[in-house]
């Protein structure tokens, strides 16, 4: 897509800290990283969101995502790692290509800090799941 | 196995609020949600990370995660949503069995606010992207 940066990467027009590349898949440093090691992951093709990506390059990105995913948690000797994927604004999506980030994690390192877990009110559990199964 | 209580859920041992089911795949729904809606998505066959899924099993929970996040964001009629998987307790792993996160989002929610994103210091990116690669 014209205006976008990712497709910009990947088509060489902008550099980037490339950590792996196929035919369908480019995966690079995120340079705002959460972390030192924080990677992108993407279908080369401009997709806006998770819900469009056709299946090769959803199991290709899949596939590339383990295996970077290994390589950054040995590489800087993470504690852990989060597979994020974030879509629309109210997600925290900025760039609208879709991308996956490999964010490695360290004890005490201050993200995802909040987890606000709720509890359904009475009969509301089944509620919801009967408006997904709806659309399913 | 024999203690998870994910693998209890997936051989049927304790109910779950079952968004979809295959013959690999199992998704319910959270029971403590950040939103309501919130769903996981996991592999039958126990493993601790992603980093051990067999490629079948991560083809089909990626596929599978894509239709039931489209389900669940036109279901709870939401603004936005997270795939999100968390790999030891460092990351957020409380369950070890590994699950992915569909989270739906609402325009401020309260979840993920904080996005610390950092520059690396001079030199240190092409540090780190060798650290990786060395164990790609």
């Amino acid at each position: 897509m014209a205006d976008c940066i990712f497709c910009k990467i990947a088509q060489g027009e902008i550099p980037c800290a490339k950590v792996y590349e196929d035919d369908l898949v480019l995966s690079f440093l995120d340079i705002n990283p959460i972390n030192p090691g924080h990677t992108l992951v993407l279908p080369k093709k401009h997709y806006t969101t998770l819900f469009e990506v056709e299946p090769d390059d959803l199991e290709a990105c899949a596939l590339a995502s383990q295996k970077i995913a290994e390589a950054i948690y040995a590489g800087v000797k993470a504690d852990g790692l989060n597979f994020l994927q974030n879509n629309f604004k109210a997600a925290g999506q900025l760039i609208e290509h879709v991308h996956f980030h490999l964010i490695p994690r360290f004890k005490n390192d201050g993200f995802l800090t909040s987890w606000p877990g709720k509890q359904y009110p009475p009969g509301e559990m089944e509620n919801t799941l009967k408006k997904i199964l709806t659309e399913l």
